[in-house]
């Protein structure tokens, strides 16, 4: 039995759009775990005094045209341009904490990328926020109140200073027995370091 | 015919040495021409106010051990810690100017990137400088004074405007038909983009 593959992610990160959308399928094909981490990239940056790629215009533009490409070739849905940055930031991943503590982190961010790169819905903000609540399976009205309580808060901060101790500084990152990878470019990357470590176990 | 695909690089970026060490057999493979375009990232860099990736220590870290796995993987050589930030980057892009406009950029480039990730002798500097230029059939003493007179400054620099007019903002990056892939992780894309336009092509 192989372990689980942590998929650290934030809401509101561009490139995130194709691990989140990609992830069940690359799961069920490669029969592998993925474990949901959410956490707040942003806090991170902050602390690091690092700055969004996206900040510059020059990378911006070729942001934009290297996922318009990318989701063509992979057939995923995009229609830019898109609400960017996000101001509720926080509130798309306090939620996602939750749902990763509860069960139904994966059709939350599924839903929640999709409302924002296909409706252009800005995550973490309604209407997207509580119809990607609904649509995996809950009530919006208890999950905010659990979100935005001291609880909710804490629990995204908690989620963030693990993937700080584990060196992340990037969303997608994805993390495999103390071995970090980051970027969606490196998932291939962490699921043969995975099938390494099978291969080295005893028996 | 197929056009060929610009590669702009600069010697001093660590992710370069895959597509510096590896295009010469991916150009064979794939039956495409590359066109090697030295020009100085750091100038580029400075005028956008960007920073090097490497220059915050969590990331450096990581850029190491992604190096290290990567170079693993593809069986190319690698001894860290080599020397890094290289002191005198200008020069070594100076003389791939020259080496590209007089048809000895490939031999010269790879010589370079294994002395200083292999030998440890940084890019750029003596010993590295006159051997590299040695190994490609040159004589140092001819292309050193080329490359520092006022010609060889002028001529970095007229590349290195080509490039940020071209969008460029890191190294590698590959052009083909106004298209900026940029990173050796998105080489492949751009021999796809090379494929499609073949065969958009009349006749």
């Amino acid at each position: 039995m192989m372990p689980p593959i942590d998929f650290w992610f934030s809401i509101g990160t561009a490139y995130t759009y194709f691990a989140v959308m990609r992830l069940p399928e690359i799961a069920a094909e490669a029969e592998v775990e993925f474990r949901w981490r959410p956490f707040d990239i942003r806090a991170i940056m902050i602390e690091m005094n690092d700055v969004p790629f996206a900040s510059q215009p020059v990378k911006a533009a070729y942001m934009w045209r290297d996922l318009e490409r990318r989701a063509a070739k992979v057939g995923l849905p995009l229609r830019l341009p898109i609400p960017y940055p996000l101001a509720e930031f926080e509130q798309a991943n306090r939620v996602a904490v939750i749902a990763a503590r509860e069960g139904w982190c994966q059709p939350y961010a599924i839903a929640t990328y999709r409302r924002w790169f296909v409706d252009r819905e800005p995550a973490g903000s309604e209407p997207n926020l509580s119809a990607s609540i609904r649509e995996a399976g809950q009530e919006p009205a208890r999950v905010l109140e659990l979100a935005n309580s001291e609880g909710g808060i804490q629990a995204l901060d908690a989620a963030t200073r693990e993937a700080k101790e584990l060196g992340i500084f990037g969303s997608p990152s994805f993390v495999i027995d103390g071995e970090l990878f980051w970027g969606y470019d490196r998932l291939q990357d962490a699921i043969d370091w995975q099938r390494n470590l099978d291969h080295a176990t005893p028996g």
